[in-house]
């Protein structure tokens, strides 16, 4: 089995699984409970937190854990709109996660205006619509930085001094990002971060708020007084401690990630543009993660494609693993207007820093074996 | 260490961490990835909604998995009140968990009428006040089917009843009843109850919410179609496994809460009205838990009682654990109506399936020691 789907998950690392294992059956107590036994715990959480800031070039304060990517999104878009209720406009941009897309849209219904600004053909943003979406009825800018399907980067720096230029709240889904290219929260104009643990060889079930913006108060979870009043619940001890851990390996892998597997997808992608000429890659043209590869094989389906790698034992996506199933070209490709009858041979390959060349250069061999028994 | 802690947290049963074992390391993937490899975690999950479902009788198809109590509950109110936009009031009781109390706060601010339906001293709803406060304006009757302190429960059937013959939404907080006595949700009148994995051997950071009345779609988190499209994010492969394999382990386990462990806390109390006739026992007149007991020690701080209890090695509680730390009396003692003096020194401990006879003589005797060293 070739595992290259490591934008929807990954596996857990072995020194995560360890230090987590001990928070189930041994020191299993409540955190926040009065007595020495729980003190184990409750350090153990303080620790990941801090492990998480140090990382990111946080305030522990500013770092609360969460159930995952989805949640912290959706806890960015409640309380910046709660806390500015006069504020009637949301700015995101047309290739965001689903769980953007769909904070979006509900605000829309409940009478909101959301401003998609558009990418071109790249996946860069349109810089002039951006500007001109920043308005002082603007609550949040919500931008991802780096899409989970292309792996194209915004320059979340400037994005987020501009909106910081008009006083406007600026979230980042650094979701993919984080633990594949060097990225920091301590930038001006950032508000909010979201980031989760499963991408990044990390459990799943646990992510993230870096709340930088001390008025965002507002918790989506309200109850208990856990993560400074900003989400309730019994905390995942484990899980955090999981994300910790993670966090932690993410220094010695990001040299890994930026030379071998940049290399090696960036092979890849040579091998596949020699041997099926037909094959369009795309957002290559942009500054993208180096452990993404997406690329249309103009004629044949992507669930084609996806299935007969899947028979030659190579697992991959046809887009975000959110919008598998859907037949029809996924949201992102739409957005970069790639002709439908390329962009329905979407593929995407994302490695780990734990990926072998034998495992990409077999990919290749079954890509081009799918690819010639035609459609 | 003596463990008389369950009502806050439990230790995972060691079935339950060999059965969420392989879904980190091994069989990793992301249940909605289209390939053979990602079918066994599909299937983990879909395994999982029907050990849940089985036990608690209902559809698995109304089974959705959640990060925890709390997020359960918030979701409820959220559904709740999202459907029925033109109803304002919600109805609750004094004694809930800190979840509700807070969503309710949240609705009040709001613009909500919330009517809080108080208790009497034995821990008893007013039924006049409950039936009075079912008008037709309520969004949502939220209840919870034993309280976490004293252990003492609702008649779930006739409340869920009586809320139904007035066309009410009724969510049940089946979070500390569940894995302690017998709980079906196939009950009429029952529209949402939120249930917890790590009160009852599973790990903590997963919950579920069973949602028997199939309007209340909205989903507090949104974002990628997961779990019927009620709950965003990738899910908890591993944490709805362990969910699964704890509920499916309840069957065997009743017996063991309402006979040995029902008698060893009988037992208990015995001993601590004979050993320390000032003591109070609160809630024992009413239907209760079969494994908690809650009672005051007055003269003494709880504090106090439970650092002398730690020196000794016993963990217990001075209350939920969401309102550890306080020095006040517990919302449940104050809606219970049990005077300052009394309530300050309150104590509960709460008993597992595992818990040995030795442990509970080994409290008594440490809390007679406790009580004897004076205030």
């Amino acid at each position: 089995m070739i595992y290259l789907d490591n934008n929807a998950t990954t596996q857990v690392a072995p020194e995560v699984l360890n230090e987590m294992l001990p928070f189930w059956r041994d020191h299993f107590a409540n955190p926040s409970s009065p007595y020495t036994f729980a003190r184990r715990s409750a350090l153990a959480v303080a620790r990941a937190r801090e492990q998480v800031a140090e990382e990111l070039g946080a305030e522990p304060a500013q770092v609360t854990f969460t159930s995952g990517g989805s949640e912290s999104i959706n806890s960015a878009f409640y309380a910046a709109t709660h806390l500015q209720p006069e504020r009637k406009q949301v700015v995101i941009s047309t290739v965001e996660h689903a769980a953007t897309l769909a904070c979006a849209d509900r605000l829309e219904q409940a009478g909101y205006r959301v401003v998609r600004v558009p990418v071109d053909s790249t996946g860069q943003l349109d810089r002039d619509l951006y500007n001109q979406a920043l308005t002082a009825d603007t609550a949040l800018v919500s931008l991802m930085a780096a899409n989970n399907e292309t792996g194209v980067r915004f320059p979340i720096e400037e994005l987020a001094a501009a909106a910081e230029d008009k006083g406007i709240l600026f979230h980042c889904d650094a979701t993919q990002m984080l633990g594949k290219e060097s990225f920091r929260v301590d930038v001006p104009g950032i508000s909010w971060v979201s980031i989760s643990a499963h991408k990044l060889h990390g459990p799943k079930g646990v992510g993230a708020s870096i709340v930088r913006q001390p008025d965002m108060k507002a918790a989506l979870i309200v109850g208990g007084d856990q993560e400074h009043s900003r989400r309730a619940g019994t905390e995942n001890v484990a899980g955090i401690v999981g994300f910790g851990a993670a966090i932690s390996l993410i220094p010695a892998a990001l040299p890994v990630m930026n030379e071998q597997i940049r290399n090696l997808r960036d092979y890849f992608e040579r091998e596949i543009q020699e041997k099926l000429p037909a094959a369009r890659i795309i957002g290559m043209e942009s500054p993208r993660l180096p452990n993404t590869s997406f690329f249309c094989i103009p004629g044949i389906p992507s669930e084609i494609l996806i299935a007969r790698l899947d028979m030659a034992g190579v697992c991959c996506s046809a887009g975000s693993a959110c919008a598998s199933g859907a037949t029809e070209p996924s949201h992102v490709l739409r957005a970069m207007k790639i002709p439908d009858e390329i962009a329905i041979g979407a593929v995407r390959i994302s490695l780990s820093r734990y990926t072998k060349d034998a495992e990409v250069q077999s990919c290749v061999a079954a890509l081009v074996a799918a690819t010639n028994q035609g459609a």
